[in-house]
């Protein structure tokens, strides 16, 4: 086993393997990390990047867990890497690629770390999971949970849509509507975990497991593409997904098979931009967001108890000279339907905001019309169909 | 080019390629044929079965298409074949596997045979596309006709729910309701087509280019399982999908690179079984159905005005030593919830009837307990999730 244990990203404590979210000493989230000498001695790129075989746990050397003869999955992962055909035009950026996540089983980018983080579970010998969301990520897990065997409860805050408890009840998991926000429902969930040893799967950085799930989308992107693209465009929350993909790509780096990293941007709605704020007043610290207000349901976390979060991903965005972009509602919903008329992909609002931030990206000088530029399509607009116009 | 044209399925009469959709003699429906030696003479099964590359369009020698140097695809195919692990003890069947055609970009196995459609529509010098639906089509064929920049006309009977009409809109695509059932719908389409030159995409054994895509899920099937499986359950209306299947067998077993064919299980609602009647009647014709009643929309088709499509199925079917399999509206629902409390996997109802008729199978003693099975989801729960109890 390559997977050593994690590191804290505040003070580098290490840790073995085993029941953490965060570090004990400084409070900070936690980062897996794996023997790496070894993984390079026995592998080629080609091996690495056109592996065939079944979803993200082909790539179990690098992730948290045990060898295992009968990994649980539903072929997450092996998504397309669709280029933009017609809406080029329209931006005058040329190369413009789409992963499209939205084709996972159950429609959202959050597949790839439930996928990891229900057999982690097993390896650590846990029979139930809990987690807060306000949808996919409770859909995910509790599809995952329903493969494995294993006990699922999702808290979701009062109003989530009734369509989303629907597909969660369908899994068999037990749902607690809490009366709140998403952050009484983080709070609700991670209290109740604690309390059962329940495997918390809320996916900010809590979980140092599930996250590694999202490296797999650089290592299928640089097959794919056939290298590195000038930049990622990911719609960002917390931004675990961002800060992960990059992982994957400095661990190509180190493997030799890239000799740079990609520029990421980090994208979130204006009305519900706390990274992006820090950012651009050059802040070191990300802090909470006051009344966050956006249609981008899948990215609208304030950070409320957790601004710490925000600050590890700003600090990603920055080391790889990337930007922080916030978008209007409006250009949200245009590039929404932009994207369903022309290039024939619905996603969901929280996806049309990477398309939206490449105008912004260009109007600032961070790109030019020639550069490669990779934007993460995160979930299934057939999930979101109510909150446009479309 | 290998693809040569067309044959008759009833006088054998042959048809360069061209728009067609039926032999001018004797009226019977269309099937693809290609230069097979030439096909075999420069490749090997690894090749062809584990072939890197873009969706269904990886395949384009045994398509239907010209030589293209940027094909027209949303990343469709390539989808999960996934072992059943919960369910198996509760039927006392060891190897069921479901090919899930839910994670395909409109989630159905629909978009292998647009994906052909709209690149088949470029090589005819087509520019609209026109067809009748009841959902998976209409959603599909609007997809990828805002991908490839044509115009797409979609006729619906009245009833189709409002949430399948706001996603074909989303695609751009215009929508006539049809006062009438899909019958009503099927003829507008085709006389419109007709009218305007536009290119008929109603997906019964209509379109002769189409269909072929389908064949692509058996040349997966074969790669990913490593050989014939004993069984393929597919749910059927007028059973295009089950045809096209098998014909992807019978090529590989052509190429010598398996040494024989499954047994095709064709299943349709109690409801609504055109087929499954003439079937057990022994019966060499199908005769329409009288008012079909069932909650699997997507197979809820009574053959009113084509009912040799289903003689043609009936014939595939018979051929292979299979069976058609007549399941209950109880057991289609508790099929749904099974598949997506015990594997994590939420199907549409037309797909459920797959797993429902294996018990039949079983106790008809079609199958034994150590039989290899792959059962096909042909469409995600999500576009359906009005219709049942979960
Ligand atoms: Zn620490
Ligand atoms: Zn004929």
């Amino acid at each position: 086993m390559l997977f050593l244990g994690f590191e804290c990203t505040g003070c580098r404590r290490f840790y073995p393997p085993d029941l953490l979210y965060c570090c004990s000493s400084c409070g900070a989230s936690l980062d897996a990390v794996y023997n790496y000498e070894r993984w390079l001695a026995s592998l080629s790129a080609e091996e690495w990047l056109f592996r065939p075989g079944e979803g993200v746990l082909k790539y179990r050397e690098l992730l948290p867990l045990r060898p295992s003869a009968s990994p649980i999955s539903l072929g997450e992962g092996n998504t397309p890497l669709l280029k933009i055909r017609n809406i080029s035009n329209i931006m005058n950026i040329e190369n413009i690629y789409i992963k499209n996540e939205t084709v996972n089983p159950t429609l959202s980018f959050k597949d790839r770390a439930q996928a990891v983080a229900v057999n982690a579970a097993a390896d650590l010998g846990l029979s139930d999971v809990i987690c807060a969301s306000t949808g996919n990520t409770g859909v995910a897990a509790a599809a995952y949970a329903a493969r494995a065997g294993l006990g699922c409860l999702v808290y979701v805050p009062a109003g989530t849509p009734e369509e989303k408890l629907a597909i969660i009840r369908a899994f068999g998991a037990e749902l607690r509507i809490v009366e709140g926000n998403y952050g009484d429902a983080y709070e609700q969930a991670a209290r109740e975990a604690l309390g059962r040893g329940a495997f918390n799967l809320t996916s900010t950085y809590l979980n140092p497991y599930s996250i590694e799930g999202h490296k797999t989308i650089a290592y299928e992107i640089a097959g794919a593409f056939g290298g590195v693209p000038d930049w990622i465009v990911v719609p960002i929350g917390a931004g675990p997904l961002l800060s992960a993909i990059y992982k994957g790509f400095r661990e190509l780096r180190l493997a030799g098979w890239i000799d740079r990293l990609p520029r990421m941007a980090g994208v979130q709605a204006a009305g519900c931009a706390p990274i992006v704020k820090a950012f651009e007043a050059g802040d070191a610290d990300v802090a909470p967001w006051d009344s966050p207000r956006t249609i981008a349901s899948g990215i609208a976390d304030p950070l409320t108890t957790y601004p710490a979060d925000g600050t590890r991903t700003l600090r990603i965005i920055r080391e790889s000279g990337g930007a922080a972009i916030g978008v209007d509602e409006g250009d949200i919903l245009g590039f929404r339907e932009c994207l369903a008329r022309e290039e024939g992909i619905v996603v969901e609002a929280a996806s049309a905001t990477a398309m939206a931030a490449l105008v912004r990206l260009k109007e600032q000088g961070w790109l030019d019309k020639g550069q490669s530029i990779v934007t993460v399509a995160t979930g299934h607009g057939l999930k979101d169909m109510a909150v446009s116009t479309i």
